[in-house]
């Protein structure tokens, strides 16, 4: 259970790195993961260029434990991702028996077109990944998740990976909002960090985007503080330590609370 | 004028990859590049640890026109950039005089403590990038720009980095929406892809998800159809060709327009 289990995303697709869309799905992988233990250490975007999806993935796959992409198992000639794959690892690809009858079920005989049945093309020895909003599928090739684009679907296929995945020991996180400039805490916060080896502190500013209080809406400058560690005592005993280093500044830290999840 | 440059990001920070904090940068960035006629390439994130900072920012920087690099700029402890820049070009890093007058002038001599100076220290060979916001400056290092991670303040320190970038051919990009399936139409849209070569055109399905007629706000489900490249008469007969594919499915498509930005 204490081994470290890691993860990396490779998102695929011109349309992130044109900016014409705005990524979300690292956030959502990254809340998946982080309450099965596993930590996503990397993530790459990538063009629909298949010499650069081959590098990344191979890159990505031999050094985390799992490597999970997203975008281009489409039906459209820009949907290069399952030949992407199958090059990366040196296999052929075709049409799998079980996509293309989920497909069929869903077209009927006379709409099931040949774009359509594109996407039932799978790398060999790949095993199905549930799609319950458009039935089109992922696919899993060993330790690599391949995963739609559109952030519903994406999002969806989770539910029908987390059975398979190994998990590791969850981060426990503990977070504190304080109406204090992180300059004038950051000596004193890097002494906590000292003493508290085996937990990681991170410290946030924010300067009039979000409201420090709930209750009357009232935008501020501050710093959220957040502490993670596998182990709760630790975490806990570096908390406690940052709220006194604030109080001892005249000011009451507001307590986020604590999350197993992130 | 027509050599192609390129560039890449580098999203520093546990933030993004525990799922603490959505990133906007890459958006931003993409954005601010595209009419400059610079393609960003790759985008890359990695936790606050030096050896990971430093194995991706030699990777892009050998491989990219330029990088660009966000967040860990700051006061506190877990602001490792600067040191990892320095380590990655392995050269020396030293207050810098300017950016400690900079500092000198906002904080006052009593403010300006230890932690405020740490956010002077500078790779050696560094230019400052202005900051408009808050004052503690970005640097420039070769092709290496290092911009804080708040989006409000890396925005703001695009503006100092314009006039230091060499400039290519922006691409020109036409988008179509229909209400139509996407895989309604892939046939007939890979061979206008394959007719057009020197085109780029992307296929990106929604699903209720956003509103086809901006009138009625109604949703459905439909395709936008992007095309880009640098010659606009090339772009126009694509997108030209597309309009005349979905109307042979008896579909007016919408026209969103031509932009030179993205």
């Amino acid at each position: 259970m204490d081994r470290q289990v890691s993860a990396a995303i490779l998102v695929i697709g011109n349309e992130l790195l044109s900016g014409r869309t705005q990524d979300v799905n690292v956030q959502t992988l990254a809340k998946f993961l982080a309450p099965l233990g596993i930590d996503l250490s990397e993530a790459r975007f990538v063009p629909d260029i298949q010499a650069e999806i081959v590098a990344a993935l191979n890159a990505l796959r031999t050094r985390y434990t799992y490597v999970f992409t997203t975008g281009g198992i489409g039906p459209t000639h820009d949907d290069i991702t399952a030949d992407a794959i199958a090059a990366a690892f040196g296999i052929g690809i075709d049409f799998h028996p079980e996509a293309l009858a989920l497909l069929a079920a869903r077209y009927g005989e006379t709409d099931f077109t040949d774009a359509r049945r594109r996407m039932a093309r799978i790398p060999n020895g790949g095993n199905l990944v549930k799609n319950p909003v458009s039935i089109a599928p992922g696919f899993q090739i060993e330790n690599v998740f391949v995963l739609a684009g559109v952030p519903r679907i994406m999002k969806a296929m989770l539910d029908d990976i987390a059975p398979r995945l190994q998990r590791g020991r969850a981060k426990i996180v503990r977070s504190l909002t304080a109406q204090i400039r992180e300059s004038d805490i950051a000596h004193g916060l890097e002494a906590i960090q000292k003493a508290h080896p085996d937990t990681d502190i991170g410290s946030y500013p924010f300067f009039n985007e979000q409201p420090s209080s709930p209750e009357t809406g009232q935008s501020s400058v501050g710093t959220t503080l957040v502490v993670s560690g596998r182990n709760a005592g630790q975490v806990a005993a570096a908390a406690s330590a940052i709220a006194n280093l604030v109080r001892g500044m005249g000011v009451e830290p507001q307590d986020d609370g604590q999350t197993a999840a992130r």
